[in-house]
């Protein structure tokens, strides 16, 4: 049996999103986090990316357990697709597995879940898992102290050090040390924002924005579209709308079963009379309204208002609407048109570099340090980041004075290995992205992408090629096509296409295939896909 | 005869892209600027939009001119595509005629065309146009004051208000307030920069971050990424070169072309023996390479050595990467890629918030304010921007003072009207977006695109189903597919697919459609482009 630990991430390294690693000791192992990636935008159709869990279902009898940092789709949104098929304690903070509850509901997988409330140790296996507060955008999140064996590791999680959140919550790295007496054998620590210089700055930051806006828009109706997981601005929001002599109403499905979660756990405290009915006919000037949709989402709250889709919003000439959510790389360009039409319908619209209206939950360059300096690691694992941000991480953790050779750029799958006093790479397993498409999960490949790809780009045309026994074309061939050229409008390209299949439909369907590409490539400049078939009469 | 002005744009408005403003007086028009635009993400398998012509067409008999305010492509890259069909003196400055004579070259055209210097006054028609130098990321800027029968226009095009621009050539308010001795009636402003707090810093701070980081690279080799057409930057790291001891070697065609263009028309100087051959040996501690490719293109020289695939240049460990451009929104993605590839060969790579080593080339708010406060038009049209920057330049003009009845919120297409006293919107026309899909200019419409979309998120099925005289089938359906799931793989599905063939055959093709579609989505929740074909036997 081995001696070594290994730490063997299965998502996170070179992506934000998908979040998973492994720990494992000898014939134990456990899980921190599960999460999902959200399609980068050339993920044609896809609804979901997960982590490939192969490995997981391979060494399943060796699984302690999974352990959840905190409830960000992008650390448990994964959990019902593990949890099919394979029988593990789960262990969070309240918050985070009442969320997590949710999703297991809807998947008919909560029945036979075992959640666990994450105590101060938890015992798996040879590990010992000791939770620290941090400061992140969702209440309840921790990093970890895991005890191994070999030494201890700190597995930060998302986090930034924030000495005035909102929520009262900092991350305590008095505690931290505290857990890790004899000194810290390595850190997996998160990179999100490794390009960005100074501190991130705080939260109240953002409520004295608001409340400046709130003083403001006096008379005139509030709309605030968020994050329904940045429960501690929901809690400033509240409050201010209370300060102000404002009523609350919420649109957003998400936004709905956040508050009430959180309300019924106690993580959010909601003034009595203070929430009303959508539907209510609350005056404008009593009113702010909290709405999801900051990234645009085609079907979310306030994208449905910006199109004049919503059932009981209508935007107003006046009425002020606040994008306290920062863009997520990639969704500029739907955000931007949803913020053009909000503009059009005449909304006063508050949003990027025009006030401080949102604060990224991950702490930047200076935080990142502070940690460092806080924890002194051995050896040093940027984690959380596209290889960028993991990079920039490493970089900064040498310029804290550790050596290049102590700090690991890891990818998904990459085996890191310690005995305690060295560390090394071995091997590495081959991983697959797994993509989920409706009810398809880990069906769709790279070839179903490509395709699609392709006919994104120039559509299609199959070719129906009559022939007789003799392999003799027996009547006309006709082409089925989308996405290329109008088919009305081309009669002459077409007739020269059938052309083309006169001259080569003998050389077999790959030959005919290439002329008929390079003809109408020839042609439009274009490259549909082109699927010769032939038809025996 | 129309004793009004009219003012009518056929792009520019909502959109950043293809720039085009038509002025109008009796039986005389002038076009400012001709440019296209480059599509968002989800314009599938576009290269270019143009402004849709037919007004310009329709009315050829009263093109007096057709002038040129900067050399961008978003401002002259549709000229090629005007000129095919229309012969009107094309006016501009002699670096924005160079940049043009090249594009016409390309297109055949530059024989037929009537380039001429934009001079002191140009007498069009009943239009005086008069320039004024203003600053921008291109050399040789103007805005143009417009004089009419009703009044003076000023038509700003692209501005900064930089008062230590790198190329020494600031923006002129003094020369503007001269030629506009009577007052301005109507300005259109440049409103790209409008959700910009402060002003824009000037291109002098990126002078000395490139200075600081040359020091700092000291030993190794330096290449930077930048527009191919910010010559002024060009020229202060030409500068940088010689005084940190460097070579300067260039990759990428537009780059090349430029800085030979620039070069002889006096734009640009070139200390002897600086430039190097990309191919000639160097020592890496001796060079600075300056590439193409600051956002992410797939072809340009940078994205080819972040891809290990450039033929010249091979990234090395301890190569500076400096990435001197912003990123254009709905590129993020891309950039962030090639950023990733760069890091991961080794690359120490500047970018983004990092250090300030891009300026934009767009005043903000307060240049804004300071343009409003020099001109005090009577009227104001915000231009150059989506729907939020033009509000929201509205909205600035009114906190300078204006009334919000003279700030006028235009679309493509809208006709507003001036009789020199009161102002006026009336009619607008109905403009199509003209796409370039390789050689096919204007053939790929709504339904093609749409086509396209829906390929993309879920691809197509092709139903081949023969049948006999009696309408009856005459054989087992075949299914021909791409981007949607693996037909290999998907025997029971393929299998009940030729069930409701079997079944709704009979009911015609549109109604087959509807259920094959009905059963695909019911068991994949995908949505193919469903295509029924009955093939007689």
């Amino acid at each position: 049996m081995s001696k070594n630990l290994q730490i063997l991430p299965l998502g996170g390294m070179g992506e934000i999103g998908k979040n998973l690693t492994i720990y494992e000791y000898g014939n134990n192992m456990i899980v921190v986090d599960c999460g999902v990636m959200f399609p980068e935008n050339d993920m044609y159709g896809i609804d979901l990316v997960l982590p490939d869990f192969s490995y997981i279902l391979k060494n399943k009898n060796k699984l302690r357990g999974i352990v959840l940092t905190h409830g960000h789709m992008d650390h448990i949104g994964a959990l019902p697709y593990l949890l099919r098929d394979v029988n593990a304690p789960v262990y969070g903070t309240p918050l985070t597995l009442g969320l997590v509850r949710r999703k297991l509901e809807e998947a008919n997988l909560l029945a036979n879940s075992d959640l666990r409330p994450l105590g101060e140790v938890e015992h798996l296996g040879p590990f010992r898992v000791k939770p620290f507060p941090v400061a992140h955008s969702i209440p309840d999140s921790v990093g970890l102290v895991i005890e191994t064996p070999v030494g201890s590791v700190v597995h930060t999680g998302d986090y930034k050090l924030d000495e005035t959140p909102a929520g009262g919550r900092t991350t305590d790295l008095n505690k931290l040390k505290k857990l890790t007496p004899e000194g810290v054998l390595v850190m997996l620590g998160d990179s999100t924002n490794a390009d960005q210089p100074g501190r991130t700055e705080t939260e109240a930051v953002v409520a004295e924005t608001l409340d400046r806006l709130f003083k403001q828009a006096k008379g005139e109706r509030i709309i605030i579209a968020t994050f329904s997981s940045v429960l501690a601005r929901l809690q400033e929001i509240i409050y201010l709308a209370e300060k102000h002599n404002r009523k609350v109403a919420l649109t957003g499905r998400s936004l709905v079963e956040n508050i009430e979660l959180a309300r019924e756990l106690g993580y959010l405290k909601v003034p009595k009379g203070i929430l009303v009915d959508i539907h209510a006919s609350t005056p404008a000037e009593d009113l702010v309204i909290l709405s999801t949709g900051s990234q645009g989402e085609l079907r979310s709250a306030l994208n449905r208002m910006a199109n004049g889709e919503h059932r009981q919003v209508s935007i107003q000439p006046g009425d002020t609407v606040i994008i306290s959510g920062g863009t997520i790389p990639g969704n500029e360009e739907v955000v931007g048109r949803m913020l053009n039409n909000l503009f059009e319908r005449g909304a006063h619209v508050i949003y990027g570099a025009m006030a401080t209206v949102h604060v990224s939950g991950h702490g930047s360059r200076e935080d990142m340090r502070m940690m460092l300096e806080a924890v002194k690691p051995r050896f040093m694992i940027p984690a959380h980041g596209e290889a960028r941000h993991l990079h920039l991480h490493a970089k900064l953790a040498q310029e804290t004075g550790m050596k290049a050779e102590n700090t690991f750029i890891l990818r998904d799958g990459s085996r890191w290995l310690t005995d305690g006093k060295k560390a090394w790479t071995e091997g590495g397993l081959e991983l697959d992205e797994v993509y989920v498409d409706g009810r398809l999960v880990g069906e769709i490949g790279e070839l179903v992408m490509r395709d699609r790809q392709r006919l994104s780009q120039d559509g299609f045309v199959v070719a129906l090629i009559p022939i007789d026994k003799k392999n003799k074309l027996s009547g006309e061939p006709q082409f089925v096509s989308r996405g290329f050229v109008y088919l009305k409008d081309s009669g002459k390209l077409l007739d020269e296409g059938r052309e083309q299949i006169r001259r080569h439909h003998t050389k077999g369907a790959a030959q005919l295939r290439r002329a008929l590409e390079d003809f109408f490539y020839r042609e439009t400049q274009s490259r549909p896909v082109v699927l010769p078939q032939y038809i025996q009469s």
